[in-house]
């Protein structure tokens, strides 16, 4: 395994601070008008959360910039690009979170924007941390054609055949049954695509060559389904207080998960193959890989 | 007058026609699937509309190509700017038409997307357009640093601190009083902002340089402001049936508009001081701008 010398909890807790600093600078202050939308934003954004895409920003961008000399520019463009997949998923929560969508009152163990404020406040407040992301993108102090790129992966992630299009075949979805390959599909889509683009994001920003990417898309794949296998047996064996969100939710709106299909043991093997063929996949990297490796094993073993 | 020899009727007609193929081609085909998501997003995008943006866009890449030699790959990016700016419009009028906003039930002369799928969709629909433009924008085959511009111009303008801020101030702004000059920032945002971005990333593909940009910022900023005092004039003086839209919306929800605050007669005048100053702007340009000199009028001359 590469790079198990790091000491990873440490590392998870610095990235994990220093985005939440990045990320509090790039959103507009509550007293910038309009206020109440500002407020709405910042509350999405800033109200705790894993994590897990910025640190995937970061780790990979780390992997790639330690082959080479790392300037003070391609480590403010890490934080852009960490700080943009970071509203992206919040936009993307608070949306989903709406009475049209899921309905949720709770999410992170505090109240859903829409609740906190009001529902037009809060589909506002996710449709204006999308171009907030890809301005983040178009500010990176780097050469332009890999801004260029990294556009082009966020916007296609975060589409109708990415993220958005996924949640749609979701809501399609409800109290039908998915084969698999359908649940697959749709998982690919509504988390896989932004985890992806989260740990490819850093390797482009970082300039990383055509083989790293490579390395890193392998990665990216098993990852993101991973997290969503974790997702749905989690939903299943954990409770309310643990995930910060409504637990049992999926079983009792009838929705396909990978726990009913192939069973809570099903699920479990599957993750640990996900796992290996992660860690396999940043093999050629060597030891720079190493948080990429143990974020691996973090996705696989969390609790909430 | 700059170009008045131009036959003005015929170029926005061809530009229309245009540009309804270029989006046809753009927007993903209804059998892919999310299937209901794609046909919501086409739905939105192709139900007509004047696409004053979108000929804003290639009347302003036009004035500065006409200056050198204008390649493909030019008029290929402009027909991406002019395709992202009407998807940006599209998703606006999508979320500004949802029960949890303005509930309007007819857009268009055609039932609203949550009416005609269902809210979901319709949110989904205008959350999945929005990284389409800027995808497309992404895909220009110019200078990357010239998408970089373009990318952040377009996101500045429809996010907090443009047409999405500008949306949420009018939100709050329901059933308040607000002065002449909140009013004009408020408008400056939701519409304004999209209309001026609309001219700028003409000139910005078109490769404009910085005498030729300050140009239109002026000319821009003033049909921003016209498109508005207009809409308010047509929401008094017209008829759903010409509108395509729910007439006398405003008065009847005490929105303050330009007409409530500074009555038919004052808003008229208005109107006359920036066509006049739209088309000063236009003069250091010459003849090449003649179609932004006559749009300039229709917008002011619109009646719906």
């Amino acid at each position: 395994m590469p790079g198990r010398s790091l000491d990873f909890p440490s590392w998870l807790a610095d990235r994990v601070a220093h985005v939440e600093v990045v990320l509090d600078q790039f959103l507009p202050q509550e007293d910038v008008v309009p206020s109440m939308l500002h407020s709405a934003m910042r509350y999405a954004v800033l109200g705790g959360g894993k994590r897990v895409r910025a640190a995937l920003v970061y780790a990979a961008g780390q992997a790639c910039l330690s082959n080479g000399a790392n300037s003070d520019a391609q480590l403010i463009a890490l934080d852009h690009a960490a700080a943009a997949v970071e509203m992206i998923h919040a936009y993307s929560l608070v949306h989903d979170d709406l009475p049209c969508m899921d309905d949720d009152a709770l999410r992170r163990g505090r109240p859903t924007v829409h609740v906190r404020f009001d529902e037009a406040t809060a589909m506002l407040a996710g449709d204006a941390l999308q171009p907030l992301a890809f301005e983040l993108l178009a500010d990176m102090p780097i050469a332009p054609a890999l801004v260029v790129q990294a556009t082009a992966l966020l916007a296609r992630a975060s589409g109708s055949l990415g993220m958005a299009g996924g949640q749609a075949i979701d809501c399609e979805s409800v109290g039908r049954v998915l084969t698999q390959e359908q649940l697959q599909q749709m998982h690919g889509m509504k988390t896989g695509a932004m985890l992806q683009a989260s740990v490819l994001l850093g390797g482009v920003v970082a300039g990383a060559g055509s083989q790293t990417r490579t390395c890193l898309e392998s990665y990216a794949q098993a990852i993101g389904l991973a997290f969503q296998v974790v997702d749905d047996i989690l939903d299943v064996t954990s409770d309310t207080a643990t995930l910060g969100k409504t637990a049992g939710k999926d079983a009792a709106e009838n929705k396909p998960t990978y726990v009913s299909i192939m069973g809570l043991d099903g699920s479990r093997q599957l993750l640990n193959t996900l796992r290996g063929e992660a860690q396999t996949a940043l093999l050629p990297m060597g030891a720079c890989a190493a948080s990429l490796a143990h974020l691996a094993d973090y996705i696989v073993g969390r609790d909430r």
